[in-house]
């Protein structure tokens, strides 16, 4: 907090919210809303959604998807290795992967403060535009269960942008979808995947590396780098990888 | 139809029934009340059940198990040598496995009429009761869909008998459940095994070989050769694997 | 046999072959090559591919993809009608599903001669060559293993065309991959799914409901439609659906 | 490490390590042997190990069972309370689930050092032995893994002494086997649970919920109390769930 404040990033408690204590609220160098607290009201589920297992904090789900938790969030920056930078060194996070191109210029990076193997995602945004966000990413138990969400969305008339498939990068596998007022969320599965080496160095893509797509082939579609929320006209957005 | 009359099973049609037209009743060997009928309404669902793939019949199902279709029957007999027979020589099927013991007697059979590998099965009912039913089967599309089922009677209070495990007979995934009235249903997965070959022979398991348990090792539980539906005092019942 | 010489197209029995008794040899009306059979030698594993459970052939594959079995061929015809209409009327099988545009014209077929959904399937070839073929599937036993082939063909190299994904038509969940010699294979998987009904109405796909691509929103690729084998210099091809 | 060796149970450096620098031993209240050590050597896979994907290890194995990594240990104590304080006090972990039965004596405890939720588990020893070893645990991606895992485990006459099932306790689903030298191992897999509340309150089991069993009604096999290694002769076991 003190150190947020010292650069500047800093804006102070936010009282009265809903599941939590006070929240300290600061940005990010891309002008991105953030917010972090400590002290959680537990949930505690109504008589029909008690679970059968109490290490359970409800009821299994027996109708639609079935998210089980939050696994991370992927934000648009215009400037990636700022905003990267920030969450290194304020936030104290550990780059895992990135995506760097031949000139130097840092295009996307992954960012982790547990053993997931990223809690924080950081992609470039093509519009120039700052504090946007790319979407936000449920883990479901098994690949299977994203299959299963695909019918689901299929038959709810749910957007499904890109996926199931898998990613090469974190090699997380994935259905991107958006809800009705445009937001993008993704529904992933990461395996037994886990970041539990303390010394990780990160893995670095490369511009070439990038341009061969998903890991098993499919092309990385356009409006995953231009699509984004809020909303914005196409402005200065170059060529896909 | 003359075939069944003529060796003193047939019942007659049956009127007015619900889903299908008339239907040809009759007996096996063993009392169970059995019906054949070939015309059938097909299933118009209501518009908020249509799917978004025309090809099938109903909603892909966004909430509980999700049953594709029903699999096959297992009836109980005192009798299965006569009962198999029967299926064969007047229902005209093919027999794919079969439990015969050291002394030559037939402890259960697995039919069909299909390319799926079994339509019927008939097991020994230990207590000598003649006409009971030992299940109904319903398939899923996968194994990890038997483990979600399984999850979900956890929640719903279920029983859940046996499995999920793997049969070593036939090979399918399973899980037997009892509906509240005593009923026990099966839910089945066989991957990707048909019966395709037309001169497929007989597989034959020995008393030794079956009492092996079931195919990773789970042993046979002894309710599933005494629980039968409508239910009987066990009377007569003999020890087994 | 009879019926096939009495139109012309068959050309013979073939003696000698490897694994099965004499073939008859015919063509279609797209100059496909094609052979039937009955009497088949029945696989006898070496020793040390013996089975743990009797009923199946060989032993259960620890290595590699595990393909279970062989589940359709898939041809390109330049006249898919023509040859639709062969293989109802001389092989006897039964059309499931079927694309056919608006002026008309038949683009594909899918027909069976068992319970499986399909056990042909003809395509238009966009070359207007006759006698290709698209591709030849093999069964696996889950969704689940073709996602697992997939990473299996990435580190081997093994060229991914499309894929994993669901098909809208006949709903199988595939991954289309070029052995080295360009011939194109599936790895398919179709849960539950059979034709059970022996009165099923065809399904009939039309030239809008096709262009939506596959089930989950993946676009159809172009190569889909022009890479056959034997391999020819795309001529007349057409644009996309 | 001063402060296992003010308590007695430091044992000193152990040099000369394979793929890892010195490693500190030490010992618990129940006589194992543990090891720390930070400094690691990195796999460097030979040419025909490189993963077609940078940022896994090694490359994806294309046979056998496919294990991921090391989950967890499990060891059998004589007193499991003070074993569990040690992890606790000494080794700082955090527990995260328990057994403790009616007469406040603790039979279980499940703790971790990551999100994990255990890296370690204890497990009462019926027969009073210390230092034992209950099982070691590798990951897998998928519960799909584990099924595919069984079917090989029969093929290559591995003992399978249960499951594959899901604990209630952990949620793990699992298939417990032995190796020829007798000792056990556990194949897993956890879906995406992870302890990711940094004030986790451990989930405590009573003795009537043990006696539940699995999570989805298979009974506790006897031999999971017993069988530890290295072996003995059952001496003081008592009877238990």
């Amino acid at each position: 907090m003190a150190a947020l404040e010292a650069v500047g990033y800093g804006q102070g408690w936010k009282e009265n919210n809903i599941g939590h204590e006070p929240a300290y609220c600061f940005t990010d160098p891309d002008d991105h809303n953030l917010e972090i607290y400590y002290e959680t009201e537990w949930y505690d589920p109504p008589e029909h959604l008690c679970p059968a297992l109490k290490n359970q904090a409800s009821r299994y789900p027996d109708h639609v998807i079935g998210l089980r938790r939050i696994d991370h969030i992927n934000l648009l920056a215009a400037d990636v290795r700022a905003t990267r930078i920030f969450m290194e060194e304020l936030l104290g996070m550990r780059v895992t992967e990135q995506v760097i191109f031949d000139d130097g210029s840092e295009k996307a990076a992954w960012l982790t403060a547990t053993n997931k193997s990223y809690d924080v995602a950081i992609a470039e945004d093509w519009t120039g535009t700052k504090g946007r966000l790319h979407h936000v990413t449920y883990a479901v138990d098994s690949r299977e269960a994203i299959l299963r969400a695909a019918d689901l969305c299929l038959e709810h008339n749910v957007f499904m942008e890109t996926g199931p498939h898998k990613h090469a990068i974190q090699q997380t596998f994935f259905l991107y979808v958006y809800e009705p007022g445009g937001n993008r969320f993704e529904i992933a599965n990461a395996g037994a995947r886990l970041i539990l080496a303390p010394d990780w160095k990160p893995i670095i893509w490369s511009e070439e590396e990038r341009k061969k797509g998903q890991a098993w082939g499919l092309p990385t579609i356009p409006s995953f780098h231009q699509h984004g929320t809020p909303f914005v006209e196409r402005a200065n957005a170059t060529p896909d990888d």
